[in-house]
């Protein structure tokens, strides 16, 4: 038998916030042991835990411990000892002093080899409601997005606005602004435009110009659940060359046949080898700098970038999981295109979680 | 010679943004040694490290191994390999799959006893600057709220505002929309008035009462730098009664006499200590969970709870330290009171960087 133990703060742990639906700024002691899940917090944090938390008890430490103030690893052998006969479970991010002092203990323990939960994998219907809402978040800043571009004029290949020149910075701002208004905190929004555009993770600098590719990837967080939500479109404002057009229409071949593979039981490092093969007899690049040289999907939930990844490894994906398909080619001379949308997998196909056309030239 | 070695992603570490001084979602390795700070960052980061962020070499994985996907532990061999004859430092928030490994290895390591990043403890003078920016969107929050409350209607003992009864929730959302709106997002924020403000961290929850302790506490940190404001108003709509006048003055009087106390070379254990003494000579309790039974304070910057602690534990009081002062009372059936606010120690006493009101009866 297994006894799970997690010491993390659960605003950066989305394990300890998925078994006790609270956050809070402090780290403190939880554990799962016989399906029960307990957490031990100190005088400061015992009462909101108690009445906002979904722990099945809630202890003080000195419940565990005679001392005045036990250490973690102290309260951590006191619950082995209560526990004897269980495998002492800890996540891989499990804080580096504490390893070293359960050593210095003669503690057992072993480091969870991939996921620490993987149930988190298979989501519930509230979790695919909330995904779903922030989803629908992203939507609604899409559209001031597109009507904000739709509305600007060219003047000297930039893109102006009614007050002024339009920036990565203002559309960032605009977008994240929505997101706030709507109940969830989007950060390190990518607006990124032209030679930006050609790196995945640039979040984008400075004015806009016309006819150049303009990628906009959003992510943001639900701020009471907690759950992400994560979609991309690309827009171009103004006339696209046929290069521009091909590189789009690639991308969107490439995303649209992706999500078409997914189904439970088919393997992921299938759908991105295929998107790879995809975009090369197109005559793409897929080296590791351009073209395309990223995974085609990632899972999605309480963590932006969770398992199960679609990329290089094996995964037999399942119904329940959430997870992006998010192809993209880039290169320097040319800027880049990325369309990502979040997925649910089903027994017999995809269920779109996240909805927003793909009309790009504006 | 040590070699300082960090793996986390910037958003989770405030060791690894000090650094580098750019948000990213994504773990990655940085290092600092020899005076100098690395960064290693992937193809997916490494345009936006190279042209945003602070550290002065940026390396790809194969600037240091031959393999196509190093992992990471192996970058850390490969690292020390480079730089022999030096002492690998780690963090306490190391992940722990990478200490077995480094063990595997026979990587000779040790993790930070205390601060990972000490130097992090003296303030400079921009650094000053954003926590008082910081503060001062904390402020502008605060006028909301008193302006809410003073302009509220009492009936049947409940506070009514324009748009129906007052409640923690309505407050809060009004005060971290002020602090979004001028750039900071403020999470977990505490309105709580009565019962729940008898526990130091319950966030509140429901209507607000007349003639009751209201404890406003509110953290932000700003988006762009990553600074957090830390500072706590108690306020009262109503009338109070005495013993609520004489809890008040006493907290007011015990955190006027400990912000008097401080200056370089003063130990915050013996601020915490007459602190204590304070509140029992005035005859409150403070035991582990009534009257006062928190630390005095905390250091304030990248993270919000920081190095030093003005606590049990000694500690020396150097300039240019940003601490927090914020005693406290309470008790189940009368609520708390908690005034906190923010002070850069200096040779000859301590500066406001908070700076709001102390009038508390609307």
């Amino acid at each position: 038998m297994t006894l799970r133990l997690i010491y993390a703060s659960p605003t950066h742990s989305a394990d300890l916030f998925y078994w006790g639906r609270i956050f809070t700024s402090d780290c403190f002691l939880a554990f799962e042991v016989e399906g029960q899940r307990y957490a031990i917090g100190n005088h400061l944090e015992i009462d909101e835990l108690r009445r906002h938390s979904r722990f099945d008890r809630i202890l003080l430490p000195e419940d565990l411990s005679p001392d005045r103030h036990p250490g973690t690893a102290d309260l951590i052998q006191r619950i082995c000892e209560k526990f004897p006969n269980h495998e002492l479970l800890l996540p891989r991010d499990f804080p580096a002093y504490l390893v070293l002092e359960l050593q210095g203990r003669g503690i057992q323990f072993s480091i969870a080899d991939g996921e620490f939960l993987p149930e988190r994998s298979l989501k519930f219907p509230e979790e695919l409601i909330q995904i779903r809402r922030a989803c629908s978040i992203i939507g609604h800043a899409f559209e001031a997005v597109c009507s904000i571009l739709e509305n600007s004029k060219i003047i000297d290949g930039f893109l102006h606005g009614d007050n002024g020149i339009l920036t990565s910075e203002f559309l960032r701002s605009e977008i994240e602004r929505i997101c706030f208004s709507e109940g969830a905190i989007a950060r390190e929004t990518i607006v990124s435009c032209g030679a930006d555009a050609a790196f995945p993770h640039n979040r984008g600098k400075g004015k806009l110009k016309a006819n150049e590719f303009i990628v906009v990837d959003i992510f943001p967080r639900l701020v009471e659940s907690g759950y992400y939500g994560d979609m991309t479109r690309t827009f171009l404002r103004g006339e696209p060359s046929k290069q521009q057009r091909e590189m789009y229409d690639a991308v969107e071949a490439v995303q649209r046949w992706a999500i078409g593979e997914i189904c439970a039981g088919k393997d992921g490092k299938d759908i991105h080898e295929g998107s790879v093969a995809m975009f090369k007899e197109m005559g793409y690049d897929t080296t590791h700098s351009t073209g395309f040289f990223h995974a085609t999907g990632h899972g999605v939930g309480l963590d932006l970038h969770e398992n199960p990844f679609i990329g290089e490894r094996s995964h037999r994906l399942r119904s329940g999981e959430v997870i992006t398909v998010e192809p993209g080619l880039y290169y320097p001379d040319r800027g880049g295109v990325r369309l990502e949308d979040v997925l649910l997998v089903r027994e017999d196909g995809a269920e779109y979680l996240s909805n927003f056309s793909y009309d790009w030239v504006l």
